[in-house]
This record gives C-alpha cells, structure tokens and sequence, in this order.
C-alpha cells in the first residue's frame, strides 16, 4: 500500500501512518522528496484498510498496489479454467449457447422453445422464473415451482439448464429442484448473503455484472464465492440495455482465469441487433452467450423483441460456425 | 399509448395494431399523416403491454402517455406526506437529521455515538448491522443480533431507530427487534420479493435509490410498496461517491408527495464535503438527511473518512439552523 | 410531431398549440381520450421547433416522429457508401486499415513507421499534428507546417494521408498541404462553423463521434456536411478510453449508409488490446480500422502504450486476414 | 510520480525504469517488497511524460503524485480570487447573477429582456450571438455583428456583458466589439489554440466544463489560460441537462481559487426547476449564477423552457436575497 501525505504533512502525521502500519503487522518505507513524502507498506497489504488511512490527518491518497481477488486471479490457473456440466464443457474451445425463454410463462411455450434451441445445436437451455421488473402493474412471472416443469423439460432434451435467482430463500427452494446451474442476478451481485451461501454450494454459478459495477467489484464478487470453496463460476457480460463494451470482455479474459458469457439478448434490447453482438462478443474472446428465444407471442408478457425468433437463432449458429475456426474456436 | 410506425408499414401490419390494442379492451386513434401512420390507444394504458407492441411488425415505437406510479404520485396528497415514528414528524416542515454509526462494530461505540448525535440535536439515530462491501477480505460486520442493543441504545435516547435491511430472511429477523424504521438497501430496490414484503408492514420504509436506476423506475419501486398498503415512504437519495444531482430532489419534490432524505455522508465520500451537500440538499428542497459519524477510529472496520467528527456534525446543525428560515423551513 | 397534453390541459391550451401547428403550415390531429388529449401535428414536421411547443402552456411532452438526419440516412443509399480515394475503397467489401504515429514528432520516426504500415498491407496513413492534450506542461506538437513532410511520406508510399484539424484557421492552412482526408476531432463534432467548411470541401471527411455524444447528434453533425455538398463522409467511433461499444457498429449501419471506422488504439488505450478490439470490431460490421503504430520510443512525447508494435500490427492483419471470409469482407 | 512494477518484473525492466528517471534529471527510490518493487521519482515530476513509463516492459502502474495544475491551485491564493469588471466585483462576498437571452434574435427583445435583468438587480448580461446546436436544419442565430447592438444595450444598462466563442476567427472579430467576458463554449474547453490566445487577453475569461471532462481536466485548461498571463478566470459548471452535481462545486472550492459560477437555466432544462438549483447552488458555494430570461416567444428559434420569464428571475432575487446572510454572503 502506498500513501501519499499532503505538501504539508508534519512529523508527527507521518508518525501516525508508520504507527498504523507496524500495528498491523507490516513494515514502512519511507520517500522524502523535494516535495512530499510517500509511505510505502511493506508486506501482506490484505491486512490492512485503505480506508482507515485515509482517514489520518495530513494523509492525501492511499493506494493498494497488489488486487483485492486473489483466488480468481488469471494467475491461479493460466490455462483457464475447464469444468463440464453434465457433459458440457465450459471454459475449453467450444462456444457454449445458452438458449431459451427469457421468462416463463406456460410449459407449452418453453416445451417448444426447449425443442429448438437443441435442434439449432444450443447446449444449455434457461429461462427466469421470476420477471426483473418492479412496477408493481406488470407481469410478475409465475412461481418457483416451475422449476419442476423446466427441470422436466430440460431432462428431455438432456440439455443442462439455468435459473437465476435474488435472494436467500428462493434459493433454498430451487436447490430442491437439481438446477444443473444457478444464475445469480445482476441487482444482486453485492448480496453479500447469497455470495456466501452460492460459494457453499456444489454447482456452477452464473455470476452476472451489477449494474454501473466495476471489474474490480465484479472479480470481488467471484472472489466471494470463490472463497466459500465452489470455484466452478461463469461470469456473464449483461451489456447495458443497447450498447455491449467488448474491452471488457478481453480485459476479463487477462485478469481471471473463469470463463466469459456474454447476454447478448439483454445488451442488444432489439433481435435485428443480436446477430451483430454475437458475432463481435465472441471476436472479442467471449468462452459463451446466453440468447432469449421466442416461439409464440403472448402480449400480456412479452419483453419487446430482445427475443430472437427460431430462425434468427439458427442463422447465429451458422454465423458462429462460419467464425469459430478464426478465433481457433469450436462450436 | 402511442405506436408510431415504421415509413414503410403495411396495412396489414397497422391492422395487427389495431387488434392487439382492440384485444386488450381499448380503442384505437389512428393518424394517417404524409409520411407515418401514428396510431393511438384510447383508454386505460395499463392493460397494455409496451413491449408487446415493440415486437409487432412494422412498429417504430411505442411511448406510454401516463406515468406508471400513481398512488405515489404528487397528484394523490398535493399536501406532501406528513407521519409520524414515535413522535418525530416526517414530512412536514421540519428537516429531519439521521445520524449514527456507518456499520456497528461495538456496543460502547455506537452508545457515545448516540449519545453525540442526541447532544447534537438530531431526532433519528441509525446504524448499518451489515457492511455493504463485497470483498471477502473485508470487515464484513456484525450480526443481525446487535439490533437489540441498537434498540437498547434508540430506547435510551428516545430516538426512533433506522436499521438496513437486504433480504427476506433477514427482514424477517429484524422485525423481532421492533426496529422503527426499516432501510432497503440501495443494491435491493428493485427486489421484488421484498417490495412486497415491506408492502405489508405497519412500519416506515426507507427506500434508497438503486445504482443509476432512474427516478421513474424508483417510483415505481416505491409504487410496488405502496400498492401493498404501507404508504409510510420515504425517499433516500444516496448520490454517487463523490457527487450529489439536487435537480432529482426537485424533481422528485414535483412527481410525488412522499418525503426526500439524503445521505449526504454516502454522496460526499469526504467528511469536509459534507457541510457543504448538506446546505446545497436541503436548499433544493430535502425534507432529511443521513449523515455518518464517528467518535473512535478503528482502523481494521474504518469507513473511510466519509463520517463526520462531532464537531462537525454540530456545525452542520448549526448551518442548518441559519439557513432553515430562509428556506421556510423549521429544525 | 406528437404533443401530449397535460391531464388538465384547458380548452384554451389545447387550441394555442393547434394555432402554432396551423401557423407553421401543418395540420392537427387532435386524440381526445378518456384520460389526456394528444395533438399530432400532420406535415412536414422540420417546420416545428419542438422546444417552442414544450413553453406553452398545458403541454407535457413533445416527440418528434421523423428523425431529423435525412441525407446520411441509410434509407438514401440501401446499399452503403462506395467511394474512392487515390485509389483505395472505402465503404466496399475491403476492410481498411488506416495507421501511422499517434502525434507526430520526428520525420525519420514516421518515415520507419509508414514504411512498417505499408509493409503489413495497411492502405491508408495517418498521424496528427497537434497533441489532444491541454495541459500547457505536456508536449504540444509539432506545427502544421509538418504536414508538408508527412506528404511527402504518403506520396513516396502512394498510401493517401489522414490529417486530423480542429479549428478553421488551420483547416485552411492544411488544405494548402494538398492532404487526401481531413479528420475532425472528436472534440470538434458540434463545430458548426467547420462542419460547414468541410460541407464546402472537395474531400473525404473522417468525423469523429464526440465524447458523449448521441448517434443522433452524431449523424446530424455528419448531415451539416451533407448539406453543403460533401457527401464523402466517414464515421468514426473512437471508442471511451478502455471501452468500445459495438452495439454503435451495428447502429450506425443500420441508420446510415456512410462507411463506419474504429479508431481501435484510441479505446484499447493499452496496445495488447488492440488486438481484441479489432476482430470484435470488424465483427460488428465496422469497414475500417484506425491504428496508432510506435517504432521508436522518446521518453518526452510517448503517448501510452496505446501504440502497438511493428510486429503487433502485423499480427493484426493476420487476424484480419483469417476472419475477413468468415464475414464476407476481404481485407 | 510513483511507478509500481508488474509481480515478475526482472532486475533489467527495473533498471530500465530507473535510467528513464535519471536520463530526466530526477532521483529513483526503490522500495522492495515481499511481492512488488515499487519506484519513486524524486525531484521535478513534471520532467516525466507518466505515459512514457507505462510503456516500459515489466511497468504495472504509473501514479503521479503532484497535481498537473500549480497556477491556479488554491494553494497560490488561500483567500480566494477577487477582481473587478466594470465595477462588478468577481469572486468576493457578492453572489454575482448574469442573465440575458439564451440567443440572439433580435435587439428589441434583448432591450425588454436587458431591461428587465437589470430591474431584478442582476449585474451581468448575457447572450449566446450562435446558437449551440448543430443540426443544419435548425435555427443556427445571428451573425457576430450582433455584438455590436448587444454592446449598446450593455454600455446603455451600464452591466457588463458576456459573449461565447469557439473559434479563434470569432474570438478576433469579437475583440473588435469590446465585449467585457469573453466565455468559452464547454465544447471547446481543450481547444488548445483558443486557449492559447484567451491567455493572451487582458479580459476576464468564463471557462465552461466540456462535456464528460473531470474536475482535472478543467482546471488544466484554466491552467493552460492562466499560464499565457491571463488570471481573470471564472469556472463556469453547465451540468448535465437535467442535473447538477453539487460536489463539484465544493470541490472546486477547495481545489482551485477561481470563481465558480453555475449555469442554472442549462443545467434545469425546464424553468420551474431553475429556481430550486439556484439555491442548491448558492448553498453549495457558487459565486454566481447564469441564468436564461426569455421575455417573447419566437417559436422558430425558441430554447425550450429553459429560458424563466421575468417574474421567475425576480422570484429567484428575492429567493437569494433571503438565503445569501444565512451563507455568509451579498447578493
């Protein structure tokens, strides 16, 4: 950690700082300059808070210089990471999609949906239970219990499946289910209860950006479930409704080790831009998309046209094949 | 709702249009113009789904005319809200000051920390139970036990009490210490499940604006409470570390009755700003304020230097005191 | 246009906006609902100011339904821009590759570096004159008077040149240099009095977006050179530093027939990003690329190591090589 | 300037690092940790270019540690910047208010609107001559002879009057014309050039925040004019249409001792919110305030209602009037 007193810190200030660093357990190192003084600390910096610094008299800036996630790191595991689930590889050389509907509303609609993301060559298959909407007038989605039907369905087709959940309680009764992989929310990827209660498990984990996160907050998250022992997570780009930044995506893929998703269908908002995102998420070194697909329209509950029809999604695996071997990729 | 559509629509696709709204119960207004047909839906917009337009072809766009909150709005008490906790008046012309502990770590703390904030003249007392910060590696905060001695403390002073909430489970653990006023937490307020939750209790909420969520969608977030039967909200605007948008406290002073708090401590990063966001918030019409203090330093759980020394929290409310009259405003 | 009113829009207001839409030589459609009026105004909606109809009274929203860029349109071109310069295509099915020195400092340093840009297949050079920095302790760059040299490097190699200018002034002094494509800074795009200067021009423009701006602001910029005649225009997304949003690559070739570039060194801002940022550009549908390229280090001027490599580049243009059939594009 | 190597950094990137330091004239620190080597430079940082080291092999991270701006730091005048316009005192204890049109369109409504300013007791006028839009179809204002007779209603009213440019031929013309400020478009904030030639001037200079720039970032362009000779700089916040960051106010403050103005009516966007951020500013610290007056509507060039009428603006003065005592300040 090095912290950077003011132009006119005094002795005893500096005193302070050094005083706080040896508490902890760690060793100074001095810089007296024409202009200021800089206290570098030596040693584990995870013992200390930058935040108690800052908080000393005459201190200007704190800064960490090693990163907070250590266990996600790229470092940890160079080669990336590889788990299957079910048979399915995540994190090799195969594209993984993940298809389905983007909220449940009758078992015909996703039997349907179900049977052609797998004939279009998808190898997972999702949908929310649960609608992320909070106006208290809008379709809700229907309840965990369909579950049931979705694990049924999923079972069918052989396809692992995925449902995201927000909270402690749901997740408890989803467990009860065998979801093949749990979706953590983006709203919810700082719940600190269900991070912990997520690293207990045994199951891969779609961890989703937070919304205005930052990457450092993101791998914090990971690092929390990480830390909780389960190390088989997925992290998943959602894009910013309309807009897709790719430099994440390749930032990601240097500073951790775990495989990249991006939502495709969330960050495109229109099914004409799908396509186009596709294509560049993985250009860019995305390991998987997640892509909502619709077979039948339903105007009480539609969410716009994110949705892809069956056979746009079969022109974006055909797009996918054509790209894949450039990028040194299977699909 | 107004659909406009595309150059090129045909009537084939105006017809669809026309249905989908016919098929709802409303009726339809169409605009055949020189160069786009615009068509109308007259009648209760609610029974509409927007999205559901959107994936009709032919369809540009798709704008509702009335605003999704209603019982929250400005229209339904023009008067502004007015209740009381324990006898303390929110709402009214009085500004209110939330000040105690940012996150619990000790009993004999946060009990000088209450009594200062009592001295000081304020008439709330607040503390977090749990530190909302997602590294592992973090002081992470203590459990949601130390609610009794928080009550224990409130009780002594008279204060009514605020704690934060972020889950169900934990909602429902905190009621069994007669907490009288309950926080959502800002990464929760579009968790729907608690929405409804907080919508059933006999007790305030304070709803903390989600992470560049827009004023409309915590309206409606508020409107989701609101539709429960708890009407008794408040508004939290939190800011973003390290800046505070007052036009949103005009704004939200004009679209709905319920009264504004700000946590000026949250938005000013920096105990020396926070003088200076608390004039500048209740100048554009705040009806409260949070404001984070401390009187120890413990450098393992410090938060930073956003929480004010007691001196400065005495200067605040003697700011306050000067500029309150100008304002029409009482302290 | 669509005015709608407020829910206690009197009869009195409702008529004044009907006066101000008949007085601009427009029609009105008046929707009387069961809950607000809503006025369509029926023409040639470029006669109405929108804002003078939000001042009146009783009015709570205004939308227009047309879009206001017309020549740049996608619509006037279905089948995307085509044009030549010294021979090289822009806008056809060959991806170019435009790259040179980030800001010009020496002739023999660009002189290596044109040489390198040619010898990897690039067919376009570039370089800015002047710095974009506004510090008055950082290097500012050479005069304009470089251009001349910077010719003479583009004529030995037969490459065409690409010289960026932000003001009129040296608008005019560059045009004596004889240069092939004049790019306008990403901090000149709402530079009415230059944007009609280039309209004026007999030479291809490079327009880059301005940070913050809109598509729409964008393309409306690009239309005030099309309105003075100059139809040779060529978008450039410069991405936000560490960002690029490629959901904009796949807009703007929706929404206009001009060519659409990247300036990919400008978002990667680290150069073992710029890799990656290329193949998802160019996978997004961009016809074009903009590369900084660093042959010799000098510690005083180096602009980051957003520059890549000799040999970077040409790992590059292998990538190019591989994806371009995948996508139908040749390179 | 503190550089903090990679984990693997080997002994010759290290000594690399030290000889670019020593190669600028400055000393080297190393501090050797258990996991990192981190580097100071001792002795004039504004000798390095920080973007030279990034690019150095086995460099992780580059911090500056003094500030870039030096001239116009708070430091180099505690008390805070006091001069005269005219007569009008800049930056003392007056809250200072310039008023006028938003855009010229003609003398005999700039004479009512002059008028007026000047009853409600405001002691600057103000007019945009261009107006900042850059759709080619939309009312674009007068020429810049406008000056002329915005001049004699200045000279006539005996208030000083305030004229935008961006360009460095307009900023010539408009000398001619005598204008008493001259301020600076927000989208030619790092126009180097005209920088350049505002430090020249022997007038006070009103610098708008570009778009997206940082607190920094402005304070070097006022740094950039300041370092031509020219001290008489007022930092003038626009906002975001729609919002007004009142942190930046109380840092600018604290940073720098230019005046700081706010333009109200901009950052409002709609005139009955103008009101509550004048006084959100004022409390924040502003010392003065921009405010559009509109006394006619011309509806092919009006602004939006943006603009407050008269009675708005002398309800503001009276709102002022109240407030300015209980802050320590005249209005």
């Amino acid at each position: 950690m090095i912290i950077v007193m003011q132009l006119n810190a005094q002795e005893q200030q500096i005193s302070a700082v050094i005083e706080q660093i040896r508490a902890a357990g760690l060793k100074e190192h001095v810089s007296r300059g024409a202009e200021l003084v800089i206290i570098g600390a030596i040693g584990d910096e995870d013992r200390l808070n930058p935040l108690a610094f800052e908080m000393l008299a005459g201190v200007e800036r704190v800064t960490r210089v090693t990163k907070q996630y250590k266990m996600v790191s790229r470092a940890t595991q160079p080669a990336g990471a590889l788990f299957k689930v079910r048979g399915v590889e995540i994190g090799g050389e195969q594209i993984q999609v993940c298809a389905g509907v983007h909220s449940w509303f009758a078992t015909q609609v996703a039997q349907v949906t179900a049977d052609a993301v797998q004939a279009a060559g998808c190898r997972l298959l999702w949908s929310r239970l649960e609608r992320p909407a909070h106006s208290p007038y809008e379709f809700y989605g229907a309840s965990l219990e369909n579950a049931s039907a979705l694990r049924a369905l999923a079972r069918q087709s052989s396809l692992p499946f995925v449902v995201e959940v927000n909270d402690v309680q749901a997740l408890e009764a989803l467990l009860a289910y065998d979801v093949d992989i749990i979706q953590l929310g983006a709203q919810s990827m700082s719940h600190r209860g269900l991070l912990r209660e997520l690293g207990r498990l045994n199951k891969p984990v779609i961890l989703r950006r937070g919304l205005a996160s930052s990457v450092a907050d993101w791998l914090l998250a990971a690092e929390a479930i990480a830390a909780g022992g389960n190390h088989h997570i997925i992290l998943c780009e959602p894009g910013v409704r309309g807009s897709l930044d790719v430099a994440t995506i390749a930032l990601l893929k240097r500073e951790t080790y775990l495989p990249v998703f991006v939502d495709v269908s969330h960050a495109s908002t229109r099914a004409w831009m799908t396509p186009h995102l596709t294509m560049a998420a993985v250009a860019a070194g995305a390991d998987g998309l997640m892509i909502d697909v619709h077979t039948a329209r339903v105007p009480a509950v539609d969410f716009g046209d994110q949705s892809v029809e069956v056979a746009q999604l079969e022109q974006i695996m055909i797009g996918l094949r054509a790209i894949a071997p450039a990028l040194g990729r299977k699909i």
